[in-house]
């Protein structure tokens, strides 16, 4: 079956949104990165900021899945992983309603995961060394170099207790994906060939 | 700069040794895999039925680089595990003077732990779902349908082990690799053109 779905987890800075946007652009597919915030906002009245800090990210007191919540909170961290955990399950949703309507490239919130039981879905993770990171992000995103290298490390902890969280599985294992890529050896117009080549494009 | 050098971790029964040989049949370059046990053999003086048994699979009592050993043995366990890290340290040796004389495929044995001081070396790690690996190896290899999956578990278990112990890195890792491959998913001719790909052919 060719492959029509692309999830892409990546870590900070290695360039995966980047890599993942000019594959959905030659493929002439859909793409959704941060454009997940803005659904995800429309459908549960929460902030785009929220979201955006939460949709990918492990935030303490992250239990309110086990504690339960139906409206009723007994403390802010209650209410503040209530939240999480019901945006995360709208996300959920969301990701699998955008599977559904089409070709698309998907980055991070766990798609690989979530649409694991599809066939006709690549699941990719993207990584790089830290130096090349840091120098992508000062370059791209404007990060001071020398709080570049906590930042990224941050995130990524974040982005590896989410994933974790919600899947019970290890971030960045490769067994968990088909394909992954180190985009500073490889380069990021090699890894955008090889993901097309393994779409058979 | 190019790859000359590609090393190729991979799952017992997800076609990682097929998938090598084609590669380096497609390049016009060398090939190692069992060619290192006689090549070890050579230099030791130890059976080829014992290098293949503890080449990349850990075998209880492997502390031999702990205890320390020079001809002097107290025990059995201790002149096997201090055999298993002599013939370890020669497999390594032996790597890195194959990787000086020119480009070609190494399977197994932490090769690209070993060579990764050399920025021409592709890191591969390819893996595969328990049903295509048992599939695959009930075909290939003649194993029992029924016995095959303990098999394989087993193996890749003491595969992950051996690599751990001498590496400090977790087997399949992707952030240890630059290119990892789920062969089940893409088919092995796709691994082939990806990985010719990779290193720009």
């Amino acid at each position: 079956m060719s492959k029509r779905i692309i999830t892409i987890g990546r870590e900070c800075g290695s360039g995966g949104h980047t890599i993942g946007k000019r594959v959905a652009e030659r493929l002439g597919i859909a793409f959704y990165d941060k454009e997940i915030v803005e659904l995800v906002a429309a459908k549960t009245k929460l902030s785009p900021d929220f979201i955006d800090a939460h949709g990918e990210y492990f935030r303490s007191g992250s239990l309110g899945h086990i504690i339960g919540y139906g409206g009723r909170f007994a403390s802010p961290m209650q209410t503040q992983s209530s939240l999480q955990d019901h945006m995360h399950f709208v996300q959920t949703s969301l990701i699998r309603e955008l599977a559904e309507q089409g070709a698309c490239v998907i980055v991070g919130r766990c798609a690989d995961y979530i649409l694991r039981e599809r066939p006709d879905c690549l699941n990719v993770f993207i990584h790089s060394d830290l130096p090349y990171k840091v120098e992508r992000s000062v370059r791209e995103h404007g990060l001071a170099e020398g709080e570049a290298a906590g930042i990224l490390s941050k995130r990524d902890k974040a982005r590896a207790q989410h994933y974790s969280f919600y899947t019970s599985q290890t971030w960045g294992m490769s067994q968990n994906y088909h394909l992954t890529l180190h985009s500073g050896f490889l380069g990021e117009d090699t890894c955008v060939d090889l993901l097309c080549a393994a779409c058979g494009k």
